[in-house]
């Protein structure tokens, strides 16, 4: 197909095509003559792939690169495609404190995982408590160790999906494990949302501006 | 304190702070002379909530912008706070599919939620079932009722927080609310990295790239 067929098919816009081509994110077409380049399924399957991650996950063009590259290459351990895409999160702009980072490892013990110090998770986590602290609100902290529980629920059942699909080869684990991760948040914080309205109707009769 | 001082104590840089005053996230200085300008403890503290909703909970300054206002607000009631808040996502840049919106509000029934047709969350869920879809990878949402369940112990820790401020003022009802529901999506993800490592690691014996 045509770059606008393309277009039109993945609800991507040919400018935006021809800049992922440029970033390494997507193959190049197939030139078939003077201004012609074709377009495969592939191409397709791809532009749908990074959609997914950029629009919906909201992952940076770079940071897409970095995962796709990872879920691509089949000597990629299982373990380093789940590393690569536990990195999708954003990054502290300074290193978390050692007292927030000691303050999540610890919640973490308490719930029995076992976790390696370079987990990007356990910067992030940090990194919003020691936010919490620099506004002065500690008591928010308070949230913790019910988040680790809700945390160990999402990841049981983020695991059954890629146990599922073990069968299915390396490229779709690895596909699993890149977009059940980075719009798995999106699908978490969009149920969060839902279950905040409802709680906060059951206790104060009110949750919602409609 | 100068500007330079007010930079130095919240971590912002001078052109940031500049650009936050021109767009009316922080309030302007106070003129004491040609080319100098005092700022006070009030715009730390508000630096300190902008830095926060920006750079750990991700939010672009326009969103910024709408949840400080609605937070700024003494006659704003609860309910409207929660809901601006809650408008911190991700925009699907198209509308979701009825099917995936009934399908999420399906999941939401079942839990025993009772949630608005506009919570916000509704759509952002539905726009990854979407994209699941479009990805031929439906099996992903089996995870919906898992994800519903964590999402719910979640709300009632977000809310516990929530009522244990109700006394100290709307002000600081409403930076819990802020806050909570923005920096808490960025803790819950770095939660949910640590656990799916360890959940990893005790099923298929690697999780970690080191």
């Amino acid at each position: 197909m045509r770059i606008a067929e393309l277009a039109a098919a993945s609800g991507v816009s040919a400018t935006s095509i021809k800049w992922y081509v440029s970033e390494g994110l997507l193959p190049p077409g197939e030139r078939t003559g003077y201004n012609q380049t074709e377009y495969g399924n592939d191409h397709l399957t791809r532009l749908r792939l990074i959609r997914s991650l950029v629009e919906v996950g909201g992952l940076s063009v770079a940071a897409a690169k970095d995962v796709l590259a990872a879920a691509d290459d089949p000597a990629h351990p299982f373990g380093d495609t789940l590393g690569i895409a536990q990195a999708s999160l954003p990054r502290p702009t300074s290193p978390p404190s050692t007292e927030s980072l000691a303050r999540v490892a610890d919640v973490a013990r308490r719930q029995g995982w076992v976790v390696h110090d370079g987990n990007p998770g356990l910067a992030a986590a940090a990194a919003v408590l020691d936010r919490y602290l620099a506004l002065g609100r500690d008591d928010l902290a308070a949230v913790l160790p019910a988040y680790a529980r809700a945390a160990e629920v999402v990841a049981e059942a983020d695991l059954d999906t890629v146990s599922k699909k073990l069968d299915a080869g390396p490229a779709t684990a690895a596909q699993t494990v890149v977009v059940g991760t980075v719009l798995g948040d999106a699908l978490l914080a969009g149920l969060r949302r839902m279950a905040q309205e409802s709680e906060s109707v059951r206790r104060f009769g009110t949750g919602s501006p409609s």
